[in-house]
């Protein structure tokens, strides 16, 4: 990419194309023995990029104004960064941003679902069993099939609950 | 993805991220033996997409008014549909319509090769060897390195010279 391409800002359609494509509305629900419920719900948005196009990740950044520029993984393939948006503040930013301008894939119903989960977490429905419960079958209906442990194991056998959308 | 949001027409930024997410220029170098060189220089455009969507890529097609909307490949994660344009006269338009408009990430280097080959292949050059060498050697530069069997091989061994960008 040459360095005139670098000084061009991006345009709010285009980060909604680069979203349908490379965007992904994730919500973890992590067992942490120290919690109320014993269970963490963690949400986040994320576009991961190779290495190479680390800039432009910032440059999503600076159109947004908040988030972190990371590494994702590394693997043969190289390095992968991300551009990770946490915290409800912040992701209630970027629920409001897709409400307004429209996401064109069926990613679209795994951000409705997101943003449902975010404002039951701004609710606190999350601190308790029933709000948990609700996220949990929520995220279980997102289009790209997550790994349910919790939900098919029995109650007192819950271990683990992570959704991964890689 | 709802009916409302099917009747939201395309909007020309949306494409170019959707474009630098999902998009792949692509140059291949076929052996045909009835040929005069023995070779077939073949350029396409395409954004893949799991068949869920094949609405929005007949969408993108009705947005430049040309290409194809047909399987990409099946395998145990469902079937892939593929936008798919070739043909000089409907590439050169691919070719202004990114001129006009840029791709954001490192792709961009990979669509600059691809829009030298398409100028090449306007003026015949790919016709005589000088040219056909010439368009190779541009395609090994492209940004996913392609399989180069043609450039390791001697002149009377090539078989195949085809460039995977999956």
């Amino acid at each position: 990419m040459g360095a005139d391409n670098q000084q061009e800002r991006l345009d709010t359609k285009w980060i909604v194309g680069f979203t349908d494509g490379e965007g992904c509305f994730h919500i973890a629900i992590n067992r942490i023995p120290g919690m109320k419920l014993g269970w963490q719900v963690l949400p986040e948005f994320r576009i991961v990029q190779h290495e190479k196009d680390e800039e432009l990740l910032h440059k999503i950044k600076e159109y947004f104004g908040f988030g972190d520029v990371r590494v994702n993984r590394t693997d043969h393939h190289g390095t992968r960064k991300e551009f990770r948006v946490r915290g409800l503040e912040n992701l209630d930013k970027i629920v409001e941003f897709f409400r307004q301008n429209h996401l064109m894939t069926s990613k679209r119903k795994d951000f409705d679902i997101f943003s449902k989960g975010i404002e039951m977490m701004k609710n606190k429905e999350h601190l308790n069993k029933e709000g948990l419960d609700k996220i949990a079958k929520f995220i279980s209906e997102m289009n790209r099939k997550p790994i349910i442990e919790y939900l098919k194991s029995s109650e007192t056998e819950r271990q683990n609950f992570c959704f991964k959308q890689e």
